[in-house]
């Protein structure tokens, strides 16, 4: 007899599903194509030799990493993370306050595990970072979304939804955020703080990309304002993604539940990668790391600014934005994303469409995420160029 | 104000538990202390070298092990591993049917995720591995325990069961179980397999020992008899646990599901340690490496055995185990297990008493699980001798 494994799910297993960026969702490139769609670092961002000269490190010098260790995760790297959090202006953060994960996506796992009931409201940017839309579904919440201007969230409009409901917690990407490239300034981050203390709102913070700011001032991490905020970070884009190390802030008072989540969840994160990348930290490499890589984003983000400039027709509009991978389009009036998308493809370029970066049935389906971070300056030139003409040729047929 | 977290969790957060073995359970150990608690392989079975050498090859020779990757993980240690699925007599194994995890312990918390709603039941072993319940328990099952025996599980007891309950899945370490080190003979799986076909149960194999046989004849896992059993293998015990790669071989079905499953919980895992036990495996010395430390377990498991035979009173009876690391000690009719625990805390030897290794309230007072994987022959010896010294005091004490 062949088994129903369909009969045999759970619910939770009705809301797993893939991604506008899942792995298998890239469509089959052929040759010539300019992807203008990757989230990770190319190859030459890599500090490849560093890395090596970490795990030699690791392996020489340290006694024990290879066994099981504490689901909090290696010492010597937490104390790494925790004092490249001091210098980020959140002082009172220890090694303590450290947990290590495979990537800053776990803790949005667990978080979500830890707080949301079937049917809780999750306040949600939009549009927001697919990935955080995959995992919060497995708890099934209903999402509160909450628009993001070029300056961050639109705090008018959460103050309202806080007016009308108790959200479990509030999901934000403030300093160039994943998929629009917007930062939050100061004065916003202030006010948003004080609006999620008077609601008692939990604000988790997903941090990936403030590291890579190559314009512009720094602006402090909400974890710097308000020390309940849950912070989530990672070296996925600082050094590479292959490796999942990122890791989770953790006030006090949750630390026990997560500890334990950790340890049911996969026991403890790869003890060998965590301590090559503390041994590679504390050569001292990473400054001058950090610095080449910038320089490399904002020549790309540049190139990709003039492209823009030069190439897309009235009615197109993009951010700016002073750091990190992306930059947002927001297409001519009434031009679907889904036709640019299968004309791209026809036209050699791919794009991740906003339809694909929301919780709004039918949303964003106006604008889509261009990446600058992975391809270089005369691909991305032509990768913009084949976009604009592909507006263009869309523009003139609805004429 | 001080935000009230407690007030803010799920209900899933109250079941976030340690167990008897989760990290912080260890007591302090003083001076000579001999644990018998140890789950993990020696410094001296870790093939160091070995690894590092495919480290330094998975640099040299792999162009892109540092970027995201399909989510189930790296094509050449998916190869090793379905090769080795067939060399076990799982001859349909291809690389395609492996998905690789975050040690085996992540297939469990998704495996329970993909089949359980709060409320359904689970039929799982008694005793069992602690961290199978600390996973399983985050989705509320309702438990059916089944008594394992000296030859592994009861089926007449699960036979019963199956007449009056619909599991959602059974539970099962089939070789060289976790904690009594039991192994089920081939008729007796052939007969599990035909049970569990008639009443349509989906049955989940763990394995983390069978490669760690040192004695009797090797038995097929469940999945060579029926290509629908879930498969989740490690190499936790036979490379080493701190790097976390385990493996889960799936039912065609199930595919797609937990490919979206997994890039939910972390996008994918370590690359770069993936491609290294596969470039070390590649080198070929991974069988030669098996034989040397089955030959180091196979010597610490006879010292334990005579070392029980020469010092424990009438009443006190143990498994024998073919492989694996541990063996199971039932106390003397009427004894607490509590009792040993903490009078073997003052004596200065440790072990795992069976009330955390039960889904049983109140389960397993008369049983503990000892180790003889992790220290030397002096060491076992001397841990037994103590560990009978305080049966004797407490039997003296209670007659």
């Amino acid at each position: 007899m062949q088994r129903d494994w369909d009969a045999r799910y759970s619910r939770q297993a009705a809301r797993m599903h893939l991604t506008v960026v899942s792995g298998p969702s890239y469509p089959a490139q052929a040759e010539g194509f300019i992807s203008l769609r990757s989230g990770a670092p190319p190859a030459e961002c890599i500090p490849r030799e560093w890395l090596e000269r970490g795990m030699e490190r690791a392996w020489a010098t340290t006694q024990d990493i290879f066994g099981y260790q504490s689901a909090m995760g290696a010492w010597d790297l937490r104390m790494v993370v925790a004092e490249r959090m001091r210098a980020r202006g959140c002082l009172d953060v220890t090694p303590k306050d450290v947990m290590l994960l495979s990537g800053a996506q776990q803790g949005l796992d667990f978080l979500a595990r830890l707080f949301v009931n079937p049917g809780d409201p999750i306040a949600i940017e939009d549009p927001v970072y697919p990935g955080a839309i995959q995992t919060f579904d497995l708890c099934e919440p209903r999402y509160l979304p909450v628009p993001v201007r070029d300056d961050g969230l639109d705090l008018d409009a959460l103050e309202a939804t806080l007016g009308r409901e108790q959200p479990t917690f509030l999901y934000t990407v403030p300093t160039f955020q994943n998929p629009t490239g917007a930062t939050m300034p100061l004065a916003r981050r202030e006010r948003l703080i004080d609006l999620c203390r008077a609601h008692d709102l939990i604000v988790v913070e997903d941090d990936p990309y403030s590291e890579l700011r190559f314009a512009g001032h720094s602006v402090p991490p909400l974890r710097a304002l308000d020390a309940d905020v849950i912070y989530l970070g990672t070296f996925s884009k600082t050094i590479a993604p292959g490796i999942r190390v990122g890791w989770m802030v953790l006030p006090e008072p949750l630390k026990d539940k997560l500890y334990a989540m950790k340890e049911a969840a996969d026991i403890n994160s790869d003890r060998v990668m965590q301590q090559a990348v503390a041994e590679a930290i504390g050569t001292g490499f990473f400054p001058a790391h950090l610095d080449r890589i910038r320089a490399i984003y904002r020549e790309r983000r540049d190139a990709m600014l003039a492209a823009l400039t030069e190439h897309m027709p009235p009615g197109v509009t993009w951010t700016e934005p002073e750091g990190g991978f992306f930059l947002w389009l927001r297409l001519p009036e009434g031009m679907d994303v889904a036709h640019v998308l299968a004309r791209g493809q026809e036209h050699g370029v791919g794009v991740v469409p906003g339809t694909g970066c929301t919780v709004v049935p039918g949303g964003q389906s106006g604008a889509l995420r261009i990446s600058f971070c992975a391809i270089p300056h005369a691909q991305i030139t032509e990768g913009v160029h084949r976009l604009a003409g592909v507006i263009n040729s869309l523009q003139r047929r609805e004429q």
